[in-house]
């Protein structure tokens, strides 16, 4: 129904090396509906994003300090496939797509039982206190690109099976 | 940088009759960044197409009574323009860009003083207490095609000026 | 179940001044149980003590940019009566039971038809961006004074019928 | 300046076997006013509360599913002391006070490096899917009331140090 996601156009993510999180499904997340309200699989996707940033040394509150650098999302497209229940073990598996000047493009997904439920494209801005746009830092740069090429499998950041 | 949305594309949104619903930003919606959390503005324009909804007669609790059908989103894609702030009186702008056989395609923006800070591309999917798909009501059907063909301006759905 | 409330005990709260704010539930507010989720009733409150204030004159961000004072909560009890569902269309009145010189006390109760589903005792502090004590006020003291001595009815402030 | 707390008086809680849950602050959780915003604290409540039973084989879906028996907050106290930042890692301890016949007293604490930040008095109660009170069920009773016997050190239910 929604034809190919950016991840899945020009540089195929599934090569790509992956970052997994775990994320339990609590009441907090859940509606009426029973299933997990639409607007907390961003909730999940942005703890992800967060999580392979802490691990690569880039936790928000630090890079704030450090270099006044802000991350924000400038655009997110959700493709919502299959239902997350109470309960649910979830994971939510994040690859960088591309790195650009001030910007980061990121597949996410999260899943359930290796089954994907909710695939996002999520296009990252970095910008100052100013909210004006700003490089993202080289460190993180050189971080995010050294985890895309490796060949290696750190334990983290990991190449998908 | 995001290309026509769906909504520019075709039918010209712009033409379309737009329903409005005023936000509050409260402390709730914020984040330490200062701003509205990226994931409330899909609460926001949830509230837009609820209330659009419950105006034309159909309220979620009744609909799903009476008819055994639920609304879920499939796909959403947001563009993040302007962020909003503490305290900012927002309006929440829904069109109905599209009426298909078991979806409705939506344009939504969530306004300050005219300006749009974020534009919603939205796709509802009818389904049963199953979740497998089911058929636009046929009564909501034709009361938004009518409030979609009306040249007349009603008090809650009108043209935009 | 619970005893007297500090509103039930002493100033019987019941002849206080009341400020009324209309809430809708959206699915935003429900949980799997198919009720609004118990952390949601802060947000009811804080939005009825927000609006309060703006009506008072005194909305946060104004308020902390003229005089660097924010409103915390320091302490928080809640009794849920009787659960809120979605759609329902709820009021959060709010009384000032105490002015002191940093704090206020304040009576909430979220309502269906006139049915106290929930009530809040909140105990909300003054303090400054550097998180310490600062006297409430002296604009807002007024105000919120006046409108306890009232025994006019204000078109927003007004007595219990 | 709130007295002592329910944990506090009676059965010194501090004595009490405590399960700890580990949580990280997102931005989700936070508010314009940099801090943890207040309501978010009963979701980190819920969460140590949630996985305190899943340890004991009672997870909410599987016990409603079994039983019929879901959890309900009837009452919550919270004295918030600290305020908990972005980034922070957080400790959930949960303690059980009380086994009533249908009701369970908690007092939970979200600490940082070992300092409380937020203590809350929680009264969980168990009703039915129609609301009406339930017995809370034999196996989790025997189960919570050997976690409060217990003078050894489960891994996941363990002593205060």
């Amino acid at each position: 129904m929604t034809g190919p996601s950016i991840a899945d156009r020009g540089s195929p993510s599934a090569r790509l090396p992956v970052h997994r999180k775990s994320v339990r499904v609590y009441y907090e997340d859940t509606d009426a509906a029973g299933i997990v309200y639409y607007a907390n699989y961003l909730k999940f996707a942005d703890r992800g994003r967060t999580e392979l940033m802490r691990e690569l040394g880039y936790a928000h509150s630090a890079i704030a300090a450090e270099t006044g650098v802000l991350f924000t999302v400038r655009r997110v497209a959700v493709d919502y496939r299959s239902p997350a229940r109470l309960d649910d073990a979830l994971d939510v598996e994040t690859r960088v797509v591309e790195i650009g000047g001030a910007t980061l493009l990121l597949d996410q997904r999260v899943c359930r039982d290796g089954a994907v439920l909710a695939q996002l494209d999520v296009l990252v801005a970095c910008i100052g206190r100013d909210g004006r746009p700003r490089r993202v830092p080289a460190g993180l740069r050189a971080a995010l690109g050294a985890a895309r090429q490796s060949s290696v499998t750190p334990p983290i950041v990991q190449k998908t099976p």
